[in-house]
């Protein structure tokens, strides 16, 4: 793969909650720059994220009951809708890990299915094509079941992309994880590696376990790997 | 102070996004048994844990924005208003800590206030006299300058508390933390410590400190070293 075909890949994140709108505004301009697939940031600084991307045609993407996924699913679809109307076109969605391991597949398929329906809807009031979700499942929590239920449910709602993690919890993104996603999924879903994610060879070895998407805060680094041809 | 004014004050908290159903309603029996202040849970778990608290008379108490405070406004103030519909009659709610640090007061004061009138109305609306607001500072990530800033801020915006943490930051509550609170903050409002308070010399300490209310997960614990007369 070219370099810009690697970071092409990437969505760039400033999820801290101590960010600060300058920190915003030049994780905009990074990702500007690289070309990045994505910036991710908390859905209260979307706004001004999709401002400062817009000329550079690089999505603004919104954490959406981030990172406990522990709201209900109609604020999580509250959340969403309202980061679409402020200008995000991308999801990553925390999916409700504790009604995962509570048994209540219901509730679990519901929430994540409330924010694919309404990106759809919120889609349409902007007037744009589609919106990309992504369930985030958070796996360092998860047994191996849970795991592929986790992936099925998340597939079954519609999603577009399942993600290992939130980079909150206590375990990062594994290769076996990103493995069992694609393994899992069907070919047209994504699989996004999250999660202490912090070189180019940690990107490399996500894409060649089948990621498909990789989230990171350390997209300079990376940059930087690559310049040096790293690969 | 008598063992069950002690607990009396005690906010019992169920926060982790891997906590089931079941785990909510132990915390509920625990909390109804000890007659704690309230028992603290994220809002998917309003509905099931008012459910369970509700011959007690034990409040259930919803997080909201919860741990990062990086939502908007209007996103705070609906889950804040549908967990008051789910049976929550306490709030506690993170501030948007990269606005403080990027010195946007209004936004600052806009959210807290956002939640405070919606719990006004949200309290009309199911017919109870008040809802208690807590805003948690995080004070972790701020400095000396923008703890004193947060302080007022909350208090200007009409909060019930000062929360020192959310237990999912870098730091825990501090002794200094709360009797700098406990300095600034008017004598009808409270202070909350939560954060690492594990036994009950923690919260002997942070009583003495100036706390009027502690948040743990750590009830049992302390209702055990009550009961071995440690105090």
């Amino acid at each position: 793969m070219r370099p810009e075909e690697i970071l092409g890949l990437i969505d760039h994140s400033v999820l801290k909650p101590d960010a600060t709108a300058d920190d915003v505004i030049r994780a905009c301009e990074l990702g500007a720059r690289y070309g990045v697939a994505a910036v991710c940031i908390n859905s209260c600084w979307v706004e001004l994220a999709a401002q400062h991307l817009h000329e550079s045609g690089v999505p603004a993407g919104a954490a959406i009951g981030f990172p406990l996924g522990a709201t209900t699913p109609r604020v999580k679809a509250g959340e969403a809708y309202n980061a679409v109307l402020d200008g995000a076109r991308e999801l990553d969605m925390v999916i409700n890990i504790g009604a995962l391991k509570s048994g209540d597949l219901e509730l679990v398929r519901d929430d994540i299915q409330g924010v694919v329906d309404t990106s759809v809807e919120a889609a349409e009031v902007v007037g744009v094509e589609c919106i990309v979700v992504k369930a985030i499942l958070e796996m360092c929590y998860l047994t191996e079941a849970e795991k592929r239920t986790a992936v099925m449910t998340a597939v079954e709602a519609g999603v577009d992309f399942v993600k290992t993690s939130t980079g909150f919890g206590p375990g990062e993104a594994t290769t076996e994880d990103v493995a069992l996603m694609r393994e899992l999924a069907p070919p047209e879903v994504g699989v996004k590696a999250a999660g202490g994610i912090r070189s180019l060879d940690d990107v490399v070895m996500m894409l060649e376990a089948g990621a498909s998407r990789i989230g990171t805060s350390s997209t300079a680094a990376i940059a930087q790997g690559l310049q040096r041809g790293g690969r």
